[in-house]
This record gives C-alpha cells, sequence and structure tokens, in this order.
C-alpha cells in the first residue's frame, strides 16, 4: 500500500458525494478515492467525469476490482451490515456509515465477521465523535470529576426537515427501505454519543410519534426514558418538525453537572464534594438562610465554560482521516466499527417500547423486534420483508 | 364586614409566619390578621405576643371564635382538606395551602362541598399563578398563538433541599405525615403551570427515585412522559438533590415556540404560518439549501424576549390580596380552589406509574392509589392509615 488509502466509495448520493469532494479537495491527506460504485448510471458518469477513477455499477465488482483498500458504505441503512461483511471478507478495509445497520441482527452478524479479521481496520463514520467538546466532556465524565451519574437529558430537536426532503426519494422514511425515521436518519449520532458518554442504559420507555406531523410512514417525534439500573435516569427527546430547534444535554453527577448548549458550549460545574456530603454538612442555620435567600451556595462549586469552534466538514474528514491512519500506522479508532450496534440497540428498543406500550430491557427480544417491524414492512406493502 | 378581611392563621409554622409578617407589614392592604391557631403552645406564645390577636390550641375553636372572616390552611398536606371543609361549614372563607391535599378522594370531597357553597370564596396557594411571566404565557398559548401544542418539556430541579430540611420535623418526608416527598412539596407549583398552561394529559408514565440520594422515605427525584392523547406528549422532571439546579420549560405547538429559562425569561417564537404549511411550501432547492447551510430560515418566524423581575413575596402576598378582593367586591380569582385537584390528580398519577410500573391514565383507579398509599404508611409504621 502507498502512503494513501485507496478509499472507494459505494453510493454517490449526497453523503457519498461530499467524502468524494473532502477527498478531492485534500481534507483528507492520508486518503485517496480508488474507484466509486452506484447502481445509477448517470451516478456514474459524474463519478467518472468528476474524480477520474474507475467505476462500478454494484459494490460486488468494486470489491473485486482490486482499485481500493478500504471502502466506506454510503448506502440506504439496510445495506451496511450486507456490504461491510462482503467487504471484509474481500480483504478491504470498511468505515460503515451510521447507523451501523437498522437491526440488531445484522448489525451482530457484522460484528461477529468483524471480530474474526482483526487484521482489517472496520470503523463507523460517528463523525460527532470526533467533535472536540465531546471528546472534552467524556474525558471529564470518564475521569470522575462529575462523580457517578444520577441524571442525564438529551433534547436534540435541531434535526428538522421539511416534508420535501421525505418526499425526494422512495427508500426515505418508508419501513422497508431506511427502516424508521428520526431514529435512524438523523439521531443515531446523538444515540451514540449519549451511551458513548454515559453508558448503556438497562431498559427503555417511549412515546413514538409515526407520521405525526409529517406525511411519513414513520417516527418524526421520540420521547425516551431510560433507566441505567443504578437507580439513575435519562430522557431523550428528537423531533424533525422543530423549526427552531432544541439542542441541551445535561449530565447531572454526584459531583457536579455538565450542561451543553447547542452542541457547542459546555457548563461543567465541579462540585467541591460528592453533593451528598455538602447535603449531609449542612446545620439547621443553613437550612435556614436556605430559605431567607441568605445562602450562597457558590462556595461549594466551581464552574467553567468550554467551547470549541468547529468547522464545516472538519468532523466527517477527520474520520476518515482517522480511519485512513489506523489503517496506515495503527492509530487508535475514534470510533471502532463495533461500537455502532449500541445505538442501534437503543434506537431498536425505543421503537420496540412503543409498539408494545410498555418498558423493554435493552437485551430485548431481538426476534420480536424483527417480526415486529416486518409487520410494518408487510403493511407498508413497497419492499420485501427482511430476513433475519 | 370592614374593609379588610379578618384572616385566621391556621398553623404558625414556617409558612403561616411568613404570611402573618405579610400582612403585618402592610404587605397586603386589604387583609389583617384575625386570629392564629397553633397545637404547640411556644408558638401560641409568640403569636400572641408578636401580633396581639386572639390564639388557639385548635383549628376548630378558631373557626367558632367569631375573630376571623376567612382561613388559610398552613399545615401538614394531609388535613388542608379537612380544615378547608370545616371553615366552609363554619361560613368562613378558605384559602388552602398546596397542594390541595395528598390524595384525590379527600380533595374531590372538598370541591363537592365547596361546590354547595358558592357564596363563600375557595381559593389556593398558587403563588406562581401570581407570577406575570407565566400569565404572559399563559395568554399566548390560549390565544393560539402557537397554535396547538406537539409536545412540553419542564426540568425543574432548583428545589434543592439537604438532608437537615428533611430531619427537622417527624412529620416531613413521611409517607404518612406528609404524603410524599418533592410531587407534594416543592414541584406542585409546576404541576399546577403546566397543566393550567399547556392543559391536562391523558396518561403518565413515570420513573420515580425513592431516597435515592437523600435518607427519606418519599421521592427525590422524579422523571415522568405524558400523553395529551392527540399526538403530543410531555416530560416533567424534577430533584432535590441538584445543587445548581435547572429550571427550563419548552412549549413546541404547530405555528411557534416557548422557551422558559429560569423562570424568568421567556423566548417566544411565532412562526409566520403553520409549521407544517411552510414545511409543505420548501422546494428540492430550498431542501438542497438547508443541507448546505444556505437556507435562512429566519424569514419564516419571529422571536420576542419576555423578562419580568418579580420581588420576594410578592406572588404570596398578591395571592392573599386577591383572595381577599373577591370576598370584598367579586374580583375574579387567580387560583380557584377547586384548580387543586388537577396538580393532585398528576403527582398521584406518578406516584401510581412508578409503584406498579406501566402508564396510567389520568382517571386512575382512586381507590388503588389510596391502598397503595396505605401499604407505604403500614410498612413505614409511624402515622396511622388514611380512611377514604
Amino acid at each position: 500500500m502507498s502512503d494513501k488509502v485507496r478509499l472507494g466509495i459505494i453510493g454517490l448520493g449526497a453523503q457519498g458525494s461530499m467524502y468524494a469532494q473532502f477527498i478531492k479537495n485534500g481534507m483528507v491527506p492520508n486518503m485517496q478515492i480508488g474507484a466509486i460504485a452506484d447502481i445509477h448510471a448517470e451516478k456514474r458518469e459524474t463519478a467518472s467525469r468528476e474524480y477520474g477513477v474507475p467505476v462500478y455499477a454494484d459494490y460486488q465488482s468494486l470489491l473485486a476490482g482490486g482499485d481500493v483498500d478500504a471502502v466506506v458504505t454510503t448506502v440506504p441503512h439496510y445495506l451496511h451490515p450486507e456490504i461491510g461483511i462482503a467487504a471484509l471478507r474481500a480483504g478491504i478495509h470498511a468505515l460503515v456509515e451510521k447507523p451501523a445497520g437498522v437491526y440488531t441482527r445484522q448489525v451482530a452478524e457484522l460484528n461477529a465477521y468483524a471480530a474474526t479479521r482483526p487484521e482489517l481496520t472496520f470503523g463507523i463514520m460517528f463523525n460527532q465523535r470526533n467533535n472536540p467538546l465531546y471528546q472534552r466532556i467524556k474525558e471529564i465524565v470518564d475521569g470522575g470529576e462529575i462523580g457517578e451519574i444520577r441524571r442525564t437529558s438529551w433534547i436534540i430537536t435541531t434535526w428538522w426537515r421539511p416534508q420535501g426532503y421525505y418526499d425526494q426519494s422512495a427508500w426515505r422514511a418508508t419501513w422497508g427501505g431506511e427502516g424508521g425515521g428520526v431514529l435512524v436518519n438523523q439521531a443515531p449520532h446523538q444515540l451514540d454519543l449519549w451511551q458513548w458518554i454515559c453508558g448503556i442504559p438497562e431498559s427503555v420507555y417511549a412515546k413514538v410519534a409515526y407520521g405525526f406531523r409529517r406525511t411519513i410512514a414513520v417516527e418524526d417525534e421520540v420521547t425516551a426514558v431510560v433507566d441505567y439500573g443504578n437507580g439513575a435516569t435519562g430522557t431523550f427527546v428528537t423531533a424533525v418538525h422543530d423549526l427552531v430547534g432544541t439542542d441541551r444535554f445535561e449530565i447531572l453527577g454526584d459531583r457536579g453537572k455538565i450542561v451543553v448548549d447547542g452542541s457547542k458550549t459546555a457548563t461543567v460545574t465541579r462540585l467541591v464534594d460528592d453533593e451528598r456530603k455538602l447535603s449531609d454538612s449542612m446545620d439547621m442555620d443553613d437550612v435556614r438562610k436556605l430559605f431567607m435567600g441568605e445562602l450562597d451556595p457558590s462556595s461549594m462549586y466551581t464552574q467553567e465554560t468550554i467551547e470549541f469552534d468547529s468547522a464545516w466538514g472538519a468532523q466527517h474528514s477527520g474520520v476518515l482521516e482517522n480511519f485512513a491512519a489506523n489503517i496506515l500506522d495503527g492509530t487508535p479508532l475514534l470510533a471502532p466499527g463495533s461500537d455502532g450496534i449500541n445505538g442501534v440497540r437503543l434506537a431498536n428498543a425505543i421503537h420496540l417500547s412503543s409498539w408494545l406500550g410498555q418498558e423493554v430491557p435493552l437485551d430485548f427480544d431481538e426476534d420480536r423486534y424483527l417480526t415486529e417491524l416486518n409487520t410494518r414492512i408487510r403493511e407498508e406493502g413497497k419492499f420485501p420483508e427482511r430476513q433475519a
């Protein structure tokens, strides 16, 4: 291999085109475009003209063509595991787009195969993990600076999408073609960050609105409550119909709190001791002062504001560069491919809870999920049911 | 009756003393203290010395004494309905403290009796309804300015209470003495405002933490999801263990959004049309612009920031003054007593959902609630069980 990884882009839609432009423009110094595959002839013409690389009509031919060291799967979500496995089987490194798949069983299959090929790099495009703000927050939480987590809350409704977005392709926002709505398309970033930073919950209860304010079969709004199993709980709210959306993420711990506004600014409060010890140390006179507004709690904590600029595209190109660096010199992956299943599991559990009208464990019955999903695909009547 | 209502203060604890001071200091111009009742001799001595009014050892004697036109029930919550009914029976106007009671059956009894005495004023101390910010928000919502509600969310964890607060009296934070924790003591204000402004939900699912970070039997943290029955949902989070608490209330509607920070500042967004119509009116080029960050949505809405100063005590004294004005000249009540049951019903439904581990309708089985409550009172072993 040369000093640049030759990337095969499978699917030259909006996302694939963006990555191709990043690489062409030199934003990913350790990568070059090796080949492009697309099932549409006009996309192949564009690919050939614009990038001057070999083009293929299907991913199998691209994998067999010998032009690439690695691929990225910028195709509908259902195909991510299948193409990921095919690439790895062909001895080609695989960067899967998010989500890793639509349902956990297919993603587990991908993970299981990838585990047998440790010599190959298997990554996932969680570009938000490349956001320095969230990296810093993860460091603070992992380092125990705010103590054990008590409560988490993320309202992320900045995913506004007009009806025209859904109407532009036949697979979009269908059960059989896309496998869900905001949970599988937009919110996977936050579902990943939420569990990456705060841990994987044990169970979830959700209210999910299907076609609530958009003419689509799948969900356009989600409210989920999770239980971490140790008394701590969390909430997650997302929607595509809030024109002036909210992005507010709170993490309360035994020794502090983090409030992130707009994925740009984090206010980190560090208590001088465990909150419970501070509470226990207060006498009756302190209580009286508290009620009279005479207690100044600021001696009990410090606050820091963290802010990072983020350049458009830098997150995605950074993941591409990190993926290539892992191939070239073993640089640790920001987002190992095997992590992708966690967000899919959360999304599946949220769907399943809303379908059953009850709390479900994160280790829910995966066959039950697929049966329920296939019921919706069948009723929709546009795409074939999925096999386990 | 003179031009001032003679108020009987039943219970000279922290709250009763505060009202007595307000009246003594002239903050309630249409009220004077008529008499004070307290079961503790030292409180009666204080009352006599400090206010120079007749004092009584029990509320029955105060009601029979002929010194008062009205009473306020600043006593433990379980007693509010009983004393409210006794006052009205004696032909005395009643202002009940919040919450109206601990369980809906006892509050329904109070409401039913009050309905037979329309000539008497029956109010409740929802002092936050006297906050001009929330009055303005209610006007905006009721006036349809943000359209039909899609989603509501209130995180209100500014109710920090140290352990010493709970240890200062034997009835505090017990099932038999207080009947609950943050839901019956601190959060009733927000439970009232939430349903006053956004409407009464049809069902609730809740995760409630009992003695999670405080050594108490009752709840110190609550996460509730409500369903309004028309596709709209809401969340409500409250806790007493967040030293740097959050107070953030969001209401998303079909034509706009309101975000209230710290019960002080509201950002009101008004869309130029129904969000769905704006969504439908966008063509493919707009969608492309949206994804390229080239779409400026600000032409689709206007924003206004609303801010009010609030003076300490003004809310409570305002409710006292409004209550007296209703008695004297029929001024409409800010908070009719019969409204008190709505917040109690929400709190009961939240408890019951957490006890049963399932979603419960707001018209839950009230006998079931009382049975579950009595189970906890019995296990606690400190106070007698409650009779229906």
